[in-house]
């Protein structure tokens, strides 16, 4: 392995080269539930260099693990601990190559920090619609090889909806760029889409087009307390005919998870949302529209009570409060994680069929559950019983898992929403997935990665 | 093959497997271009027989063409006159499976028209926004193949944007289907979006489930004079501020596609723009913002008149003069056509240079160009000079085809926007694509149907 790190050094430099301690820091995943070791950590400086390190690749016969932020949860973007993986850092690829203002698009490199994007276009009066926990230190690249979802999905969609083209470097180290930012284009069959969340399994993206949305000119922010998920599920209807596409957010919490958190807005209830307007309308325009619609929600019931944030620090501080679930968790000792999605009709359902057979199955386990419930997603997270370490209630993980990704099935959903499959959720995948959906993915991996070289055993 | 015809018919009953006569309207493309003799024409009742059938084709060797309304222009779904291939119509497949209203979702199959659908969902209080010239005779199945795009992509995308899952029929016969209606999903590799558009070549679309959005409450159209392209983009910019996402079309028309029609709101000028705003608010709220922006158009001079309608019926009346176009076209004698797509920030460019390249090649040529100008897409026609005939002007049809799309090439366009490829536009892709991404996608075809049985000789 010194030879073929030698023969790498001697091509790209030291630089792009690293291993021992310098590549420590992208062989641990964001979890640190799988510590791996790479044979080295390639960082490309270009595009061109991404072609030649994939033919390197190819020549040594070595596996390569495109890597961006590093802040995935499933395990898909670190090295295995046969030291004998590359990670491909596209970090240092993180130039922004255009902002239209006409074509309302950013065209950026896959290592580009999302924040960092979301500004960049916010100073020339554009949105870019995608905004999750991470997005401080995830990238473009990352958010696409995953589809990742986060806040704004209710409204625009997740990773792949806006996104109007890629560049990618395919696994034998041909370039296929597709960075025209048409709206419309059918020139064959779909590639975009097929490299837009196959987590590095297809092909290395280098780079993306992204559809911008004019910058939104008020956003205000509720807190609601609801009874129960049902009436939940009535506030997103009634939002959805009062507020129109104003609707921008519609996150749930749980009792479990108000609970974790410092101070409430409201006493904890059975469920909080965060319900969110972007409005180009003014700010006065707008609240007048959300005030009627909460006046609404509490005169029918569906609320119990609800606070409308006054000002834009108020409505972030809402958000902070929703976004400091997952860090209050870990603090409270950590849960086994499950990133569902369900129908929104039968959502309510799957939560009290699936609670009450936790109840019976893991006695004194608690459901700490929140997430995107205006789109189904919910994080149903499982914390141990008191008294009972985490350490402890991970030898049940895999029970726990079947019983809640079985409820899952039952009730139509997905046991992954938004946070990939990488090599997490890979056997759940093959055991559960359609026999024939499977083939086929087999099949299109093997058409455009014959040697099975990129990402091996990640997803598929 | 009569022998064979006697074979479907026995296993599937005559009344099922058409032949003669009764094939005839299943054999010629809608713009008569293209005069196919199908062995016979399958007509399955149920998913079941859609796989039977594809087994059958299969143990005698025969290809499928896969045809919903045949309302396609581009002879993708209608059989060669070798009289061997097999239409597979999916028109008796039209059931509505099921709508959600808390999920706002549709499920219905394939060979459902579309406009019925609409009105289904209207009923409910719900928006299926998808509309298009042929919407009283194209079929669900026949747009998500195609990904068909229309009047309302500017808001609610193509085809494919509205789509959260399919039933396919595989070539072989196999059932794939992800019906659940899920917002975010992120099992495996992303079959459904290579299905969508591959026109039938990978794989027989059966039943989708569509993404609905609330009903708008208030819809307003407005016809305005522009006197150039570069004003036009202006326009384009500022609604995009002004309205928000309310601005759901933004239609253009030349001075040469506004002659076609016998009345017109305004005086023929340079460019005629139709823009529709829809919202969930009330009609006279609605109208205030629409005024408030149409007066800014004209104080900056973008427009030089503008007439907003006053009710649904003079809204509906303007709609009516901009889907005119395309049968005053054939009236006038018919034309060359393109449909075509520019990045937002070169479409005015794009123009002036390909009319002036025209000019120069094709003396007394008139290009009638008209379209989705807020997607940047242009049906970009020209018309035979005064005097010559349709039929004299095809002679040059593969030289004006040329010089279009090389131009459009050169402006970083696509020769194929949302008509798909079909027949007429194969040689095109194989000859303009990059020869790295048609390797990418014959692999694919060749990993899905290996056997290329399904629309053979289509796209690829």
């Amino acid at each position: 392995m010194t030879e073929v790190l030698a023969r790498l050094r001697s091509e790209f430099g030291t630089e792009q080269v690293l291993a021992g301690a310098d590549a420590a820091p992208f062989e641990c995943d964001w979890r640190r539930r799988a510590p791996g070791r790479a044979l080295a950590v390639l960082r490309p400086r270009s595009v061109a260099e991404v072609q030649a390190m994939l033919r390197a690749a190819t020549r040594e016969g070595l596996a390569l693990v495109p890597q961006g932020g590093n802040t995935g949860l499933v395990e898909g973007s670190t090295p295995d601990d046969s030291g004998r993986e590359l990670v491909l850092s596209l970090r240092r690829l993180d130039r922004i190559r255009a902002i239209s203002l006409v074509n309302a698009t950013l065209c950026a490199e896959a290592g580009a920090l999302l924040q960092p994007l979301q500004q960049a276009c916010a100073a020339q009066g554009l949105l870019l619609p995608l905004s999750l926990a991470a997005e401080g230190s995830c990238t473009l690249g990352g958010n696409l090889a995953t589809n990742a979802g986060g806040t704004q999905v209710l409204r625009w969609g997740n990773a792949r909806d806006l996104c109007l083209g890629l560049e990618v470097v395919t696994a034998d180290g041909g370039l296929w760029s597709d960075l025209d930012g048409l709206r419309k284009d059918h020139r064959g069959l779909n590639l975009r889409d097929l490299f837009i969340g196959s987590e590095g399994t297809l092909g290395v993206i280098t780079a993306a087009v992204i559809k911008l949305q004019a910058l939104p000119r008020s956003r205000l922010a509720a807190w609601l307390a609801v009874p129960d998920l049902p009436a939940a599920m009535q506030l997103l209807q009634s939002a959805r005919m009062a507020l129109g596409d104003g609707l921008s957010g519609f996150e749930a919490m749980s009792q479990a998870s108000q609970q974790l958190l410092d101070s409430l807005p409201l006493p904890a209830c059975p469920w909080a949302l965060l319900v969110e307007l972007s409005s180009h309308r003014t700010e006065a325009e707008a609240r007048a529209e959300f005030e009627a619609w909460l006046a609404l929600a509490l005169a029918e019931g569906w609320a119990q009570d609800a606070v409308l944030a006054h000002n834009e620090a108020q409505a972030q501080a809402l958000w902070a409060l929703r976004e400091a679930i997952p860090g209050a968790q870990t603090r409270a000792g950590g849960n086994l994680k499950h990133d569902i999605a369900l129908p929104l009709d039968r959502i309510a359902d799957f939560v009290a069929a699936c609670e009450a057979r936790i109840a019976r199955a893991f006695a004194g386990a608690r459901p700490v559950v929140f997430g995107h419930l205006g789109d189904g997603n919910l994080h149903f997270n499982v914390a141990p019983p008191p008294g009972q370490s985490l350490a402890d209630f991970q030898a049940q993980e895999p029970a726990l898992n079947a019983l809640v990704f079985d409820c899952v099935a039952e009730f139509g959903g997905s046991f992954s929403a938004e946070h990939g499959i990488g090599r997490l959720r890979r056997a759940e995948l093959a055991q559960r997935l359609d026999p024939l959906a499977l083939d086929l993915m087999r099949r299109i991996k093997q058409a455009l990665d014959p040697a099975n070289r990129l990402n091996p055993g990640r997803v598929l």
